[in-house]
């Protein structure tokens, strides 16, 4: 069987040298398939390595039919991101343990993208947030795959601003911050901060408080049209974070404005992927059924 | 202005005599608008009053265009159950503190309805779900607007039993039992559990374990399609409730089914109507925006 | 070395078959060491053994000088609390996973023993309550070594009551329940409600209310000679429990009262025991620090 | 009957006008009673008074039987802390919503003080903190009366560090922070954490983790004597915050050390003082039980 992806993009952690063999390995498989081969010119410069063509990422989100990304969730938010308005479909392989975004081990990667390549994959589609701060004009702008979270910045006290939903004022929040997270988000720093775990085929919006004063101020759940506005109150120093890689200082009166981004990421997994056997892995939860236990 | 509601139910609160004075005043009120109104018949026998129909909630469902509940929200979900399938739109009032379903004030009743029957009111549709209990055949089965819970008995132990949505294996809860809620029961038993608050114009589900064993047990959030399925394990007592209304024995083995019921409930809210300001005034939230303070 | 313990008894998992062959080596072990062995009568039976002597608990709380328990935790507290009022310390041994108070593996089982009975042990002495229901005299009383709890019972529905800590008034608690916690029992169901963990080493009582209506309703720690007393409200059906072993069903009126026993348990643990490994294990949580990872 | 407490001091909130009035009603209300009345040496510039001896906070610990505070519970800590090597007790007075600590009203202050200053009040002596951390040398030291937190700083990502108990090995704590509380710290920022309330009368220290990555990493209490050691991993950039006052920027390999202060800080009373009423007050539980609603 022929696959529709012929033109493949190897992306590595970022001066990451444990990926150079892997990599190598997987640029030599899929030549073998007859495929093309493109390297992102950050990871070419790490493998110091010239057999294939470098490029940047909004290059590659040009050229590239599949993005391959070898890392950890974390290098595939990033790369997501970016390649998020080129809609380039993105696998992850992580070396270590499994994260929720890169779930094709290391060890297995050749017959697991091997079946991928042959058309046995599953797609799905992760919606986007876009932030951005309103103080003159537009003073900060960044997207989202996880969460964009206001939090105190170095002082030692919390922080307070107004909270609006589509207009509609919903509370004065006294707390260490508030994370506005997606479902590909609510598994990551929302549900440390107690937010709940939201199937990633929906498209939602989870408000979670980060110690908030007010006891009762637990997370909300709103529709992906939500437009989240948060209108900084107190000069005590606080910051926005988008996804943890950017960051932005705010000050008294600054307004940040949440809301969904036109883009959405496109992952592929493995025709056996399951959600639910991820979350009970990562998160612990007992293993089989009864009857198969 | 005339009003589209030509025929108005009223219901109150079940052998309740508080009701009987705000009750005749009423359909006074409506009367002089020209209205017919009908009587749900144990309220008629509760107020001993021949004056208006009595009739069964049934046959409320055929012939009224609107229903005013008056009571709290214990009522409106028994009344708003019953009329799901005839869609027959609600109105609730509450003697005393406000619900989250009667939002009327009994104090301001006749401006609000005055207002509303003139046509100035927001119309909210709200999801039931759907349970059934698989043994031989069907042994049970009911409608919820707010949750199903499994609950143990009287039992001291905790209960186990597996979850699997849309035929897919999800876990192994070892816990004081699961409550599976729509948005409209995100504001009831299942947030004294640990469950986010679910916006009500979201059509979703919420699976919230209560004390689960394994702490990483975390309120997971699912579409309105999802079919969730409970296999009982252990023979120690456990119980499925409907909105806390009515209930069935479960026994090892028994398979609880939970699925989004095809009918919905409308409810009518004055047109100021905000959820958000409910969601302050029944938690506790700070107030009003600091420019307004 | 001589062992101050010359009469030991053995104790297994009631009517439990795999606990015959581990009890009748350990029975030869302590034999070669010239130790006395007795059997617990219910033991004996299922062993169907009568080369020991077979006696109640209570005589093995008279002559014995140690009791070995073979079983899970269910076991340890079961026998636990009722050798409290003879002192006479207890091992755990499990034979599958390690509990909280069944700390030995019956894989190393000898060379642990050995080395404890030749004087290499830990001692801990762990703190029990004492309930009684007050109706017109005492309806019901309890030793517990993990908690007492007042749980709704199979009603659907809430259930209320008043609290009150050494006569004074503490709250109204509409919830599932209380559970009435020692520092043995917080790592037990008063965890899974939300407790905090609490040192063994202290005497303290927590109270940890399970899914309270009130969010702000959190768990409360006092002293260990804190006297606390619950008074049923409405005639919903509720139950109050004692280790989840023993029940008895509350009327409206009942006057639930949990203060600490005059009694204590002492475990004795091998020397290298340490209560924060046990947690790490027995909770998931991060294994050894960076330096030795 | 005659007041043991002969030589008052003064002190209000830094620099806030509103007590100008208040503190010289206080005044002339003390010299009435023939008491002496000294005044903080920066209340004295804010009142532009001269009519008392102004002095330093540390003469006033020398001099003076008692300290009135005027303000709020972050005014009262910082006077208790810098009070607590002297032994003065104090007494709080709250402009607005009473405190935690700051349980006089202004209204009824005139009253309750002329009950307290003969002799009708209860006392509370409240355990501190002291930490240190050590890098070459101490790089910092600080009293803590609610807390020490060890947070990140601006960094965009979760902290990692070792926590050990009285040199016992903890776990590996990845996360916002963690909070170190005393009892009288356990409902400021430990409860908006998620910690329990833990009684003032006993001398606890509760570790309580802001946003644990790991879901199992629940608050812990243990004794008065625990010596907590917090060993820095990464270079993220984290802080360390006594009482939200005094701070300090950690690096890796820092170690911060937490353990009881020898200083206590005594509080006083009126005699009707209520811990239980105060929770119910400042939390929103309900009110009153049910014969006395």
């Amino acid at each position: 069987m022929s696959s529709q992806f012929k033109t493949i993009a190897l992306i590595g952690k970022h001066k990451n040298l444990d990926i150079v063999a892997p990599l190598l390995s997987l640029g030599q498989y899929l030549e073998d398939r007859n495929l093309e081969v493109l390297l992102d010119s950050l990871t070419a410069a790490t493998m110091a390595e010239t057999r294939y063509p470098a490029m940047t990422i909004e290059d590659i989100g040009q050229y590239a039919d599949l993005a391959i990304v070898l890392g950890g969730d974390g290098t595939m938010l990033n790369i997501a991101r970016k390649l998020a308005p080129f809609k380039v479909p993105l696998v992850g392989i992580n070396q270590g343990r499994l994260g929720f975004l890169t779930d094709l081990s290391i060890d297995t990667m050749f017959e697991t993208l091997g079946s991928m390549l042959d058309g046995q994959y599953v797609t799905e589609r992760r919606m986007l947030l876009y932030v951005e701060v309103a103080r003159d004009d537009v003073a900060y702008d960044a997207l989202a795959l996880n969460d964009v979270a206001v939090n105190r910045g170095v002082g030692g006290n919390m922080i307070e601003f107004e909270v609006r939903i589509n207009g509609e004022y919903v509370y004065l929040l006294r707390s260490d911050g508030l994370i506005v997270a997606t479902p590909t988000g609510s598994t990551a720093y929302a549900l440390s901060a107690g937010g709940p775990i939201l199937h990633p085929s929906l498209d939602l919006i989870t408000l979670v408080p980060v110690s908030p004063h007010t006891l009762s101020n637990r997370p909300i759940v709103v529709g992906p049209d939500a437009i989240v506005e948060i209108l900084m109150h107190r000069t005590a120093v606080a910051r926005v974070h988008s996804d943890s890689h950017s960051h932005f200082d705010l000050q008294e009166n600054d307004k940040v404005v949440v809301r969904r981004s036109p883009h959405t990421v496109t992952l592929l997994h493995a025709s056996n992927h399951s959600y639910y056997r991820m979350l009970r892995e990562k998160l612990g939860w007992s293993g089989l059924p009864r009857n198969l236990a």
